[in-house]
């Protein structure tokens, strides 16, 4: 791998920071880097690398003054609209976290375990997929080459990290609440996380759906590359502080037996199988928090529909879920 | 109603003193009350309706000693498969809490608002359903009515309420110990239940389904009185510290408009409709803790299957999942 020039766009947030983290971690050549934030963070330093660097305002005239060949974005919709556009004039190629280009159709949306081929034609823009539906990806996309997928079923259990630190703090505030035998009164969320749970992510659609359980649905179908595929979603927050669950019944159009699924499971680029209820042996939030893979359990038939299966597929929603996919798709480019 | 003689067996658990709180709450009339709970617990006093109570071994003899109406059951199987039917010869009726009898075919399963009729034919032992089964069927038995369910897809979120006094100190301690830096080590369940999600609710079965899993499926079509709905079910425990939440799929083999549902679930027995997306209003754990009614919200078409639906079902599961539903069915009976 070449060494690269690259920008880190929101460097200061819970996901910039650690795109940061798995980028000294996985040892990436890096040659120039620039740290680019809002103009509230800009002057302040942070250190990378081993080098203190200035974080500098996002504006046109300083993406200019510092060409790069990546741009990492971790900054929100907003910004994701305006500057990456900017970034992508001037030959930048952008992968950024948010929401905002993911559903355009020039624009790859990748997790390289599964379409590291959708690399191969963009505009200089590249979306991060949403972080829940990454982990749910990497488990089904072997299983969908093997068996065909008919319908899916997510249900999932989110960690407040996935709201950044707002969220975090939420839920800090709520035990400390507890703690205190104090009134909870929750900033990001509209109810109390703390001892609670909280059906709720993103704002609601028309539709009774929120938006995220919308890009479950259509994420999965534009990286799965069939936009048949039947899915609903049901998206939900829980007090923890890191790491995705996803109860996930899935049924496929083909039939199979239960070796066959682990046996899909265990050659799997990025999954660990994590499975033996003799032991009884599954993965849980706090096994997987600092992790880069995708944890897959409960695997078992579902008889009530025909091809049915169970799984409960967890991960680092900060790291696969974000970070970490960001890195590997700069990887996979260059 | 005529005034019971009553015996509350395991009156010093979570379930056991709940139903003797429930009991004052709903002013049921009762003549002469006996608690009854395991050696360790005997010649100790309570304090119910106004009066000290010494608590009486459970024993053959005392059992015999203490001619009673109506025993209501909350002290585990081992003890229900022994003493319930030395109650039931007696003449008295035994309300069982526990899973022991509940697929007996002998038994009527009972959740007053939906099959209150089983009770019209039994042998002195009623069992109350499991306590994520009470809340579901509660919100499904009208929908099965008006459009008959083809299939259902559980996902839990359990309350560590449901695993009793040791289940609750689990998650206290872990708070402790977050609070205090130290090491989380759970003595009920397996992994830390604080800041974590455990996909592992009571034992495996070969089958690679939790206990809870089979019970959900079980007991559903035993109370909806037809052993043909397809069911799957994932149960879940949350750091919550009482209310359990449901998110359920389900489909039809009638059509319907969603309105037609919210009308179902607006007029149901025993359930609060609790949907306003614009709002936005839906029901979560701590909405539910304390109360008696099955709260519903989150109602949506799922149109990846043909006439489905998604919601979202959260109640007490201390009350309604075990000591309301008991008394409930003593109310019925008298």
């Amino acid at each position: 791998m070449k060494k690269v020039n690259l920008a880190v766009v929101g460097a200061t947030g819970m996901v910039g920071r650690k795109v940061l983290e798995v980028l000294e971690q996985r040892n990436v050549a890096i040659d120039n880097f620039y740290a680019f934030a809002s103009a509230r963070s800009a002057g302040k330093k942070l250190e990378f690398m081993g080098k203190e660097h200035v974080i500098i305002e996002l504006n046109e005239e300083n993406i200019k003054k510092h060409p790069v060949d990546v741009a990492i974005f971790s900054a929100g919709g907003g910004t994701s609209a305006t500057f990456a556009p900017i970034f992508a004039k001037v030959g930048t190629v952008v992968i950024d976290n948010s929401s905002y280009w993911r559903m355009d159709k020039s624009v790859p949306l990748v997790v390289p375990e599964v379409n590291s081929d959708a690399l191969k034609h963009h505009n200089n823009i590249i979306a991060n997929p949403n972080c829940s539906t990454i982990q749910a990806v990497v488990a089904l996309a072997p299983l969908h080459r093997a068996f065909e997928i008919d319908r899916i079923v997510y249900s999932t259990y989110q960690a407040v990290s996935g709201s950044g630190v707002a969220g975090w703090a939420d839920l800090e505030n709520g035990l400390k609440a507890y703690n205190n035998k104090t009134k909870d009164e929750p900033k990001n969320y509209l109810k109390p996380i703390f001892n609670n749970v909280l059906p709720h992510i993103d704002s609601f659609l028309d539709s009774g759906y929120t938006k995220e359980e919308q890009k479950m649905i259509d994420e999965t179908r534009k990286i799965l590359c069939d936009d048949s595929l039947k899915i609903t979603a049901t998206t939900v927050r829980v007090p923890v502080f890191n790491s995705h669950s996803i109860s996930i019944n899935v049924n496929f159009k083909k039939s199979f037996k239960l070796e066959e699924v682990f046996e899909v499971l265990r050659s799997a680029d990025g999954v660990v199988l994590m499975d033996d209820i003799s032991k009884p042996l599954y993965p849980t939030a706090l096994d997987t928090d600092g992790k880069d893979e995708v944890f897959v359990g409960r695997v078992r038939l579902d008889d009530s529909v025909k091809n049915g299966l169970n799984l409960w597929c967890v991960a680092d929603n900060i790291r696969k879920g974000a970070s970490t996919n960001a890195v590997q798709i700069l990887e996979k480019l260059f």
